[in-house]
């Protein structure tokens, strides 16, 4: 199946790229989207000016090795790792008790903030600068400005972190909502708390409340438990965030049929689309068979450590009736970009590649790689239509996982060595979906619950397709990635 | 001093191409090459067509992020990261025990067979085939034909996997001289013992004797204690394997002083070079202070974690009178072009960043890193007056070292958790130079000895520069790195 020797390699590797171009316009186009393509859009408003962002959240080079080797194999590729544009993206974190001074490692809050405001800030805060909590204009309110359609789609709870740093502004991730933002947070430091963002206090009031009057044409995710709670300081607890959003012009769809369904009409000059498909995070796609998870290494009374089984991984029953991030990315681009001249921004997040590497499952992580990956196929088939669109795709962070040896490599060392070794961490044996075995380990931390594990400092990917991306250095910043969609869409 | 807002980046990001060449050309300098370059090149033979592959072993995306962080902030770039093009490239491991299906983790040996052959194999394998140990054809053996100068350099024993790969052909990268090769390995299989290597058994006689009668003009490195032994069947052990190489028209230099000798003269078509500089690898340039390297973290009686206190890198006393990879590359590059209008091959190895990692030290393993990159500096300063020079900067597998949080986080999540959290497996807290902090682990491997840390199965980085590689995809493998320099020299 490998193929041993082939001397046309260097050809071959001249036509890839254009291979690669023909089998985004080819394969996997979901209905919602070619619908769109085909019947809606006449050839005069191709011209419109784009932006899609995607966010692999803790996409890193580790975590994608791990998940194409699951799903391609060796040889295979991902259509992301076909884009012809490709840089190392260097993390920033500021300290918030000095913001002169970095860390070393991120979260999705300063780093989504960096994306959307081209500006550095610490761990845990929404577009606020670091210390000084003065709000970051973001890429998306500047295109408002300018006339450019919005959204938000994520498989997390739209008011997480990352879709939440492009149109929220608050000290800290956590004020999601009036009740979450009224107490102390003991987990953070003063300068962090909720409280004086309360509008009560004059602050912007929860991201919830943000994210429901900020005009945005399309938001697509989970979090209904954020939108359901009291608009702060309502009587009798209503209105909800909800009925605010609809005030606000919001059509709301709550599962793939009403999302898929024909009649729904999203007229952007009186009604913006807002999907809420589960009360915080959407379910995941995939799952370890018999739900296993990596697996915490122990030895036996002969301190000979017990290696897992091997297992694979299948579909999860609980994505049933929701949609997939392809889909939501599918709609999204159609509402977008129905009859609209200007153009738009859109940022899609696969969140829970970060939260299902936390867990430690390899199986939700592999599932939501591999459904990221399928919206950025349509993303690519868009822009094939409309090829004044920047197509950026990148991660926010490191994550924990590291794809290590298999068993019977630590029990051949054991056996030299007369002492048993394995991977310190939780560990498991994958087999892959061509009959291989690949090992996994994470191993941040020691705790068997709570956080999990951490996120980890390494630079990140960037894969990029459209106009103007001659001159991009191998080597980026994460606010270079904010300036090149700026610039894309002549803001500032 | 990280700039907060700056909305000149764009205009930046597309000058930094053009500034990391100059940089290139007018920085780090270092003599031997300066002098090669100012006063013995005719301009007529800068046309000579050549490659230079560096391989930084186990020089994966992170623990490059981990050397930057340290050597230059969060700012701050390699050389190699400022080259134009940049790929991430997959590594390709066969089973030895069935060719037709893969691992997921490399070793330096099957790697670097991969890069110098073109052709897969399995681990442990010196340029033979998985399973059926048949020859496979080294791009430095097509080069030699074709009547190109060739050259290896490496910080390690040149009989070491990396280098051994390019010039010699045995089933186990341990048949480095015939005492290592005469008994059975029990750490390997059936099918890799060197016995059947033996030139008594009709083989090719050890590593170090196909090396040492290979006419490669330059090998620079380690490896003493393998050259000083017999060859193989020698009658009161002599001649020695470094006397066999001597016949064979090297001239052989030992130390600093006797390589960058004015006098010393190494005419191509009558002497070729020989350094070494050690008796198995050199030692390396960085330690940490108080040779502290990462720990394994315990926790107190009170279930508490303990967490190491920071430290900083300094210089290794013992790399006194040892070139440095620079040193022995700026010399390597003034004897291979001397002269010669054909061209030729050059593979120069940082072979430490890997072999420091195995043994969990940080500033071993950035010290190499460093060191590596100051080659690569001089690699490129050559092609801007040797125009026809393709430079390729690759890793040939992953190793385990992450950037992990602060002690401060993972105590904050014990407080609010209630448990003692910290990173699993061994664990270092750095004083970067411009004073941040910065946490590192390595969590690969149980055994405080032995082993220590295994690779890890990430793909990793090419930087390329030179002609030809307008049309390099984002996404490569090993075997498209051979077929770029095989193309380049116009081989096969």
């Amino acid at each position: 199946m490998v193929g041993i020797t082939n001397y046309l390699r260097v050809a071959n590797l001249a036509c890839r790229k254009a291979f690669a171009v023909l089998a985004a316009i080819f394969l996997l186009l979901p209905t919602a989207f070619s619908h769109a393509a085909q019947d809606e859009h006449p050839p005069g408003i191709t011209s419109s000016t784009n932006v899609i962002l995607f966010i692999g959240d803790g996409m890193d080079e580790h975590q994608i090795t791990m998940a194409r080797n699951y799903l391609y194999g060796a040889d295979g590729a991902f259509a992301m790792e076909q884009m012809p544009v490709r840089s190392s993206v260097r993390v920033h974190t500021l300290r918030e008790d000095n913001p002169n001074q970095l860390r070393y490692v991120a979260d999705s809050a300063n780093t989504a903030s960096t994306l959307a405001t081209g500006l550095l800030t610490s761990k845990g805060r929404i577009a606020t600068s670091a210390a000084r909590d003065a709000d970051q204009k973001t890429i998306l309110e500047a295109a408002q400005k300018k006339g450019y359609r919005t959204g938000l789609v994520s498989t997390a709870s739209l008011t997480d972190a990352t879709p939440a740093a492009f149109a929220a502004h608050t000290s800290h991730r956590n004020c999601q909502s009036t009740k979450s933002m009224s107490a102390i947070n003991h987990a953070v430091g003063k300068t962090q708390q909720c409280v004086p963002d309360l509008k009560a206090h004059g602050g912007p009031g929860s991201i919830a409340e943000q994210l429901a009057t900020a005009n945005i044409d399309v938001l697509l995710g989970g979090g209904m438990a954020f939108f359901n709670q009291p608009v702060e300081g309502s009587a009798q607890d209503l209105p909800s965030i909800l009925d605010m959003a609809l005030n606000h012009g919001h059509l709301m769809v709550k599962n793939e049929a009403e999302l898929n369904a024909e009649k729904l009409q999203v007229a952007p000059a009186t009604s913006k689309l807002l999907g809420l498909f589960a009360p915080i995070h959407l379910p995941v796609e995939w799952q370890g068979e018999q739900l296993r998870l990596a697996e915490l290494m122990t030895t036996n009374k002969h301190s000979k450590a017990i290696f897992p089984t091997p297992f694979g991984c299948e579909k999860n029953p609980h994505h049933q009736g929701i949609p997939t991030l392809a889909n939501m990315t599918g709609r999204a681009l159609q509402v977008l970009s129905h009859n609209n001249n200007q153009g738009f921004f859109l940022m899609v997040e696969g969140a829970s590649i970060d939260k299902q590497a936390h867990i430690r499952n390899p199986c939700g992580q592999i599932g939501e790689l591999r459904a990221f990956d399928q919206a950025v196929t349509l993303g690519r088939q868009f822009a094939q239509q409309y090829p004044n669109t920047l197509i950026i795709v990148t991660a926010d962070h490191g994550q924990a996982g590291q794809i290590v040896p298999l068993p019977e490599t630590y029990q051949a060392a054991s056996k030299a060595m007369r002492m048993a070794q394995y991977p310190t961490g939780h560990y498991a044996v994958l087999k892959t979906l061509s009959g291989e075995l690949m090992a996994v380990n994470y191993s941040t931390n020691s705790s068997p619950q709570g956080l999990w594990e951490m996120h980890t400092g390494t630079n990140v990917p960037a894969y990029m397709e459209g106009p103007g991306l001659d001159e991009i250095p191998a080597l980026i910043d994460q606010r270079d990635i904010n300036q090149l969609m700026r610039h894309h869409l002549k803001l500032d």
